[in-house]
């Protein structure tokens, strides 16, 4: 077998693992009862590691929000006096099976979605989606929406995902993907599908109505409510796909607002970086490109599976959220099937005549064709203190995927 | 003023009306309390008007079962015999301000759904939306979800949308246009965004538990639910562009199973009818061309405000329902273009980079192009008993429209 055949053979496997995935929301909880190394004092953050010194305004600030509502500081400046002073540490998300939009920020009163991948085994976590804390907002009313998340929305939605026994999420994605979702910033149909889901069971739980009536309204009209839940889908479905000898799979992509990180199947434990690049978009009113930071978030988690860019062809109402027009969206799909190592035989796209998702992506093949993922995203200010400020569309540096190309030679020249 | 202009301004006028309509669900109410014209042993029906010995097999059946419905008639064959002894009456229901889907049939204590214009003040109703006794299927089971229609869910949603004191529909189809929807057969988003809308409203109803949450489960499940709404929405739409002297807009389109109609603004109170023509389309497994009954419903009303075949070119999950490639369902709705009288400012196509829907078929339009309405639709039995039996695409018979042309040319000739 030549080495193109034997990595060819590992990447079939990586993607088939990828495709069998079965996500099943199986509770929501405290990030310190289910995450696998949380502890007091943890800050987890999105993409690859990065100390307080590197750290963009953005993670900063919504570092500095998450010590204020675990009452680890009374303000920001006690915050960040605490951080210098290194009593707090920061790891990555992706090193505890978990993922977060944005600067992804997770500590241990936090709560998050669990996701089981039934056919796997694992199980990966998510926190809850939001435009301000996260985009670096560290005001009480961004924080207010943390504690509500805490005190009654999660708890009232642990308590009805636990009485019917779970929520598998691919017939929900399946049906989204027809339904103009792309799983990553455009997930309107599934938030509410989800929430319909929910409700009958919201209702039998028992909860003060007061309280059901509150989530009902939370998640009904929360645009972004599913981005948590496809995150944590596909982290828990890019997860067995690691560490395949021999595959040039990636199985992480992930970004801190300064470095860009990527990693691979059959290089497990290692990141590959260059600095994060700056997105191309759409500004809410009042703010403009220089006001923005670099790109940000674990949430390309969606486009490693192939979701997100990969499916914006299907998604054309996110347009008015990151710019481009309907044609480019569509063609930004059929590309990424020229990087893509197999297909979805599930998640069908009907723009494009019912074709399956392009799934897992091929760094030799992005290489050699010069086709870099297509990622959409939010955008965060560059100072810390903000909420959410626009949109629009980035690609990866090409040299996270040259880096990690030569140490695949090297590692596999045989 | 030339006649051309004369028409042309009352037809501006006409789909000024219909882009002004502002559709809002007052109420859900059994049919005798809130239809003009209600009464016992009355049966209103889809489409133009047509009498027992001309009707088609499924809306005979579908009459049959609402006798049963209604008590009148213990089986089908009493009911048979009380029809044809003219027992019963048959009216359409585009002469009562209603619509309904497929056969359409609407009986005193069938409950509908309550749409009030309150740009204009007039109320439009249309019947709930099932795939088995408007087909024509008068088995008990047909039968039993019109009773739970009538005893759980409708009762249920009353007291919801009351509760509401409304809900008003214009945002909610903005943004199903937005999710795929195209607001004739493909309501999967607008039925999942509507029940997350009614849902706080439910749990606050102070109903029983049971009967929320059974109604969470029927509406949260239903992907037709909206139909209904949509039809009811278009039907208070489209009715006061009525009577517009000297316009050439179309103000109907309705299919009995026999003949296909259509009105026409300034030739308010007249019918233009055709033989119905047959649906081109996909059938469920089990049945076959030869098997299907002609074209019918009220459903067209959807197309007649520019929905439905209107906007399939951004619903592209339809065509699993309908056949058909993605390019031809924009296509149809590019070609649509050429037969409205305008746009739509609020009701956009992310599929056509956000281009406004056509708004009114011009008759004079349709016959100088030759480019008829795309109408999508489902397909019911020829012979009474059975349920829904396929989906497809249909164009209505150039003759209603070459007919209300001559006739439009006779009154305003001048």
């Amino acid at each position: 077998m030549s080495i193109k055949e034997k990595v060819d053979a590992a990447n079939a496997e990586a993607a088939r693992r990828i495709i069998a995935a079965d996500p099943v929301l199986v509770d929501v909880a405290p990030a310190l009862e289910v995450i696998p190394g949380m502890r007091d004092r943890l800050v987890l953050h999105s993409g690859p590691p990065v100390d307080w010194k590197r750290m963009c305004g953005a993670q900063r600030g919504a570092a500095i929000g998450m010590c204020i509502f675990e009452g680890w500081a009374k303000d920001h400046e006690e915050a960040a006096r605490r951080i210098e002073a290194g009593e707090i540490s920061f790891e990555p998300n992706h090193h505890h099976s978990t993922v977060g939009p944005m600067a992804g920020t997770i500590t241990p009163h936090m709560w998050v979605w669990v996701v089981e991948n039934k056919a796997f085994g694992n199980r990966a976590f998510c926190r809850q989606v939001e435009s301000f804390q996260q985009f670096g907002d560290y005001s009480p009313q961004a924080l207010s929406a943390l504690v509500s998340w805490r005190d009654v929305w999660g708890p009232a939605l642990r308590a009805a995902v636990r009485k019917m026994g779970g929520v598998p999420l691919k017939p929900l994605i399946t049906r989204a993907l027809q339904m103009g979702d792309e799983m990553h910033n455009r997930v309107v149909a599934s938030s509410s599908i989800f929430t319909n889901a929910v409700a009958p069971a919201l209702v039998e739980s028992g909860l003060p109505a007061e309280q059901v009536v509150a989530t009902l309204r939370y998640a009904g009209n929360h645009p972004f409510l599913f981005l948590g839940l496809s995150m944590a889908a596909a982290k828990s479905a890019a997860d067995p796909a690691r560490g395949v000898e021999a595959s040039s799979m990636v199985t992480a992509m992930a970004r801190n607002g300064t470095e860009f990180g990527i990693q691979v199947s059959g290089l497990e434990g290692e990141w590959f970086t260059a600095p994060a690049p700056r997105v191309k978009g759409l500004f809410l009113p009042g703010w403009k490109d220089e006001d923005a930071g670099a790109d940000m978030g674990d949430s390309a988690i969606t486009e490693t599976v192939g979701w997100g860019g990969f499916v914006i062809g299907g998604a054309p109402g996110i347009l008015s959220f990151t710019g481009g027009t309907a044609a480019e969206a569509l063609a930004f799909s059929r590309d990424m099937h020229r990087i893509s190592v197999a297909r979805s035989p599930e998640f069908l796209m009907p723009a494009l005549d019912f074709e399956g998702t392009g799934v897992g992506i091929d760094i030799r093949k992005v290489v050699q064709t010069n086709m870099l993922p297509v990622i959409d995203t939010a955008i965060a200010h560059k100072e810390p203190g903000h909420g959410i400020i626009g949109g629009g569309i980035v690609r990866p540096p090409m040299e996270c995927f040259t880096k990690a190309l030569k140490r695949f030679a090297e590692k596999y020249r045989g």
